[in-house]
C-alpha cells in the first residue's frame, strides 16, 4: 500500500456504524479504484461485513481496535483510550502509514485527538473546519465552522488561504473568489479584526480573488466561492441555513400530501422535484474537513448513511491525491513573501 | 387625536415611496380602525395620493416636510437635515404627539436619529433590533439583528427580557420560551459572556421560560419562541436563513417550469404551493423593531410593497396599543428585584 492513496477509517463511529461505514466504503472503493483503506475497529464485527463486499475487500486492510469512542464521551476521556478505533486511525496518519483519516464519530473527540496527535501544520496558527454548502451558483466552501471562537485577523487570512486551496481541489475551480462574512458590504463595516483581515487579503497573492465583505444572504446566493468567517459565526450560519432548507423540505412534503390534486401534481412534477432534492441533499455536503493539521482529517456526519459516508470519502480522497497540505505550505510561503515585500521599509535581510 | 393610537409615518423612505407607503397605510387603516397616522413628507406629492384613498384620508393628518433622507446618505449627514420627513416623524414622538414612528427609509439614519432624538429607555443599556421569522412551529422572534457588535452578558439578558415581552405582544404567546444562540446546546459551550447571561436568565423571573442554549438549526425548527443573540451573529443568521429560503424558492420556480409535465403538476398543486408561499412570504415578516428607546420605532424593508408595509404597521400598532415600553419598565423592575434578592448577602436596605 502506498501512503499517497491510503485513507485510515474509524469504522466504529456514527449512528449507523459499522454497517453504514462499510457500505459507504464499498461505494467509495468503486469510485476510487486506486484508493486503499486501513479500517480500524472491532474485528469480530467488521470481518464478516468486509468479507461480504465485492470491491472493498480487495482494497482494504482490517486492523483490530478494542475500544470505541462513544458519541457522548468527553474528549478528555477519549484521549485516554489508546486502543480506540478513532485513536488508532489517527495514529496511523502520525506513523506515516495513512495520508488521512475519516470518522463519523464524536466530533469533539476527533478534533481534540487530531490536534493533539497530528499537530498544527507549520506556519498555520490555528486549524479550521470547512465544508461545502449549496448556492444558486453551485457549491460554496465555508470556514471556520466551529473550531475558533477566539481568533485574530491573521487567523482569518489563514482561513482564507486554506479555503481557497480547498475550493480549488474539492470544487475544481481554477481561481475561486473569496468573501469575508460581515453585517454589511461597505468597507467600514464590522470590527477592527475584520477590517484588518480584509486589508491584508487585498494585498495578498489572492487579492484579485478577494471580493470583500459579504453578508448572510450572499452564502446561498453564491456571491463568492469561499465564505470566510470565525468559528462561532460560521457554525451558526451553516446550521441556520441547513435549518431553513429543512423547514422548506418539510413544508413541501406537507404541501404535496395536502389533497388528491396536490398528490397528482407531485407525481407529474416528480422528476423535476427529485432533481431539486438531489441539489439540496445534505449527503452531497457531507464531510467537514479539519484544515491545517499534519494530515487530512475528515469528519462525516454521525447520522449519515452509506451514500453520505461515500461522499465524505470523496472529499478525503480529493485532498489526499491533490496533496492539499503541500499546497497549503506553498500558499503560505507565497503569502508571507508578498506580505513581507509589501512592507514599506523591509530590511534587506528580513 | 389621542397619543396612544397615533403613529408617525415617514412617507418618503423606501424604494417605492411614497405610493407604496400610502397604499400600505390604506390597508392598515382598514385593519386598525381606531389608528391615526401623522404622515410626514412632500405635501405636493402626498396630498393627491391621500385624497384618493377611501379610509386613510379620514384617519390621518398630513405634515409637510421639505427634505428627504436618501438611501445612500450617511447617518451624520441625515442628522443635520432638520426638516427631513424621517426626522420630523421622530421629533413628533419626542414631542409626545405620536406614540411611535415607522419608516421604510435608510436604516442607518433611522437608527442614529432614533437613538439620538428619543434616547434609550431608563434601565436599558443598549437598544436592540428584533424581527420575526418563520419556523416549523410558527413564527419566532430574533434579536439583536445588528445594532450591537459589542455587548456584554447584561445586554443579552436585557435583549431576552425585551424579546420576551415583544413575543407576548406581537405573537400573542402567554409565556414565550427563550433560547440563547450558541454553537452547541451543552452548558459549557460558548464564551464566558454567553455562560454568564445563561446563568442570570436561569435565576431571573423569566427563568422558567428559559430553555438554555440553542443552535442555528433551532431557529427554523422553532425550538424556542425567542432567539437571543448579539447583533453580529443575529444579523448573519437572519440573512443566511432568508438567503436559504430564497434559494429554494428560486429552485422551485425552475423545477416547475422544467417541462410540460412539471407545469401541469404545478397547476394541480397550485393551491397547496400558494399556502407554502404565503407561510414563507417575506412580507409577513416585514417590520424590524428597535426595542429599548423612548418610543416605538419600526423599520420597514426598503423594497417592500403596500402589503409588506401594512404588516410593519401591524407590528407598530400592536406595540403601541399594548404599551410595550411600560411593560419593559415593569419587566426590568421585576428582574432587578429578583436578581437583587438572589444576592446571598443583600443588605436589608439595598
Amino acid at each position: 500500500m502506498s501512503r499517497s492513496n491510503l485513507l485510515a477509517v474509524d469504522a466504529m463511529g456514527g449512528d449507523h456504524a459499522p454497517e453504514a461505514i462499510i457500505d459507504g466504503l464499498e461505494i467509495a472503493a468503486e469510485r476510487h479504484k486506486l484508493a486503499q483503506f486501513l479500517i480500524f475497529g472491532d474485528e469480530a464485527k467488521l470481518a464478516p461485513l468486509i468479507a461480504a463486499t465485492k470491491r472493498l475487500k480487495k482494497q482494504c486492510k482490517l486492523c483490530h481496535a478494542g475500544d470505541v469512542v462513544t458519541g457522548d464521551m468527553k474528549p478528555t476521556v477519549a484521549l485516554r483510550l489508546r486502543d480506540s478505533s478513532m485513536r488508532r486511525a489517527i495514529d496511523s496518519v502520525l506513523a506515516g502509514e495513512a495520508a488521512g483519516v475519516i470518522s463519523a464519530g464524536n466530533t469533539g473527540a476527533l478534533l481534540a485527538l487530531s490536534k493533539i496527535v497530528l499537530k498544527t501544520l507549520k506556519g498555520i496558527d490555528r486549524p479550521a473546519m470547512a465544508a461545502t454548502a449549496p448556492s444558486a451558483k453551485g457549491d460554496v466552501v465555508m470556514l471556520d465552522l466551529g473550531l475558533n471562537v477566539v481568533y485574530d485577523a491573521r487567523n482569518l487570512v489563514e482561513f482564507a488561504l486554506m479555503g481557497e486551496i480547498f475550493a480549488r481541489i474539492v470544487l475544481g475551480l481554477p481561481a475561486p473568489t473569496l468573501g469575508l462574512l460581515n453585517i454589511g458590504s461597505e468597507e467600514g463595516k464590522g470590527d477592527e479584526t475584520l477590517r484588518s483581515a480584509a486589508a491584508t487579503l487585498r494585498e495578498s497573492p489572492i487579492g484579485k480573488q478577494f471580493y470583500g465583505f459579504v453578508e448572510g444572504h450572499d452564502i446561498a446566493a453564491g456571491t463568492v466561492d469561499v465564505v470566510v468567517t470565525d468559528g462561532f459565526t460560521g457554525n451558526v450560519a451553516l446550521k441556520t441555513g441547513e435549518g431553513a432548507l429543512k423547514l422548506v423540505g418539510d413544508l413541501l412534503r406537507r404541501v404535496f400530501s395536502a389533497g388528491p390534486l396536490a398528490k397528482v401534481g407531485y407525481v407529474l412534477a416528480r422528476g423535476a422535484l427529485k432533481r431539486l432534492k438531489e441539489t439540496l441533499d445534505p449527503r452531497r455536503y457531507n464531510g467537514a474537513v479539519l484544515l491545517g493539521l499534519n494530515g487530512v482529517v475528515v469528519k462525516s456526519h454521525g447520522g449519515t448513511d452509506a451514500l453520505g459516508f461515500a461522499h465524505a470519502v470523496d472529499v478525503a480522497m480529493d485532498m489526499i491525491t491533490n496533496d492539499f497540505n503541500s499546497r497549503i505550505a506553498e500558499g503560505l510561503a507565497a503569502m508571507d513573501r508578498a506580505l513581507l515585500s509589501a512592507e514599506p521599509v523591509a530590511a534587506p535581510n528580513a
